[in-house]
């Protein structure tokens, strides 16, 4: 056993969002792949069920404890491993970088999640367009209102709190790729996109990608 | 102006956690009511529009900062206030209340709240056995993961972490409420109800009921 295994999926933004955690601080980690859309869902089955119950990727096993939830997992890291502190210095400032993170990771992301987008074609049989418009209201309520609030934000530098990525920068990229691959329109959002194109240029960004990992199609 | 202020709906259950965690903190706020449901939303007008882009309550002002996101709030409550801590002492048991709230903040409410429900009503059309079919859905798929958690957990005492509540129990008792207001059989979850239960005793969590509110109807 590893001493540090990120159970995972290449493309849910939430095990995204850890990997970029992980590799900000250099912490190296064994990827159990778990496949959401094979077998009829590996996350159902034995041992990741009894992992989770909850049966949602990403779950960080180390040292006999397993974090489910991707920003309890990124708090945890941040305490354990002082290095690339992922969260500012003074409680205001945290809690302007947990309520950005959170504002994506409960208001934009399990809407548009695999297993709800899964609930509208399958129980209630909506039309692929239904489902396009679903995804893309969503995305830009959160998006909108993202932008909005970075583009007045004395806070904001390179990165959506100052110069360096935090928390927030690990939710931002995996949603703009996430809104990307159902075509949604980036041109409203100059602000994003330009702290996304800062977070490119960094490795640790890089090697998270979705198209990166050991289970990618 | 208040030294501080809650921006608030009564039967919002994202606002009632953090009235839970003011109460169990002993501090005092002034209850501003932002009305979801009437004015067209006054959530969507200014002031309030400007003060949270998101145009979600609750934000919390205090001294000049604003947060949204309710989790956000209750953790800078933590920080600041250190009476009746609402994280436990230990990075993993930190990470495991923050996991238990957050699969409620993440992964029940967001796709139960109001202006989802208005969107399945609304644009989507959907008939009122069909949007009860899709909170049951989330509700119990929800709900049924954290019982089997917590019914296994060893870090669970009278509360959902240990004696005395935590982050995780101001997040439990507003999601049962809504539960029962949406008519889901709570029979499966003896766990979660018997900490409900505990909760209920405490006058903190009495006087945050939506019922006892400025704004109750």
């Amino acid at each position: 056993m590893a001493e540090r295994v990120l159970h995972n999926y290449f493309r849910s933004s939430s095990a995204y969002r850890v990997r970029i955690a992980l590799n900000l601080k250099g912490l190296a980690y064994e990827y159990t792949p778990v496949h959401l859309n094979r077998n009829g869902g590996e996350q159902f089955a034995a041992p990741f069920a009894a992992l989770n119950p909850q049966r949602l990727v990403p779950v960080l096993s180390e040292r006999g404890v397993d974090i489910s939830q991707s920003l309890a997992i990124i708090e945890y890291l941040d305490e354990q491993y002082p290095q690339h502190p992922l969260l500012p210095a003074t409680a205001a400032d945290r809690a302007y970088v947990r309520q950005l993170s959170l504002a994506m990771a409960c208001d934009i992301h399990p809407l548009n999640n695999l297993r709800v987008l899964k609930y509208l074609s399958g129980p209630m049989r909506q039309a692929d367009d239904v489902k396009q418009a679903w995804i893309a209201h969503w995305t830009k309520a959160g998006l909108d209102a993202l932008e909005q609030e970075l583009a007045r934000a004395p806070q904001r530098g390179r990165f959506c709190f100052g110069d360096t990525p935090t928390m927030a920068d690990c939710c931002l990229v995996p949603q703009l790729f996430n809104a990307q691959r159902f075509n949604i329109d980036l041109a409203p959002y100059p602000t994003l996109r330009a702290i996304d194109a800062e977070c490119q240029k960094l490795e640790a960004f890089a090697q998270a990608h979705p198209a990166r990992q050991p289970d990618a199609e």
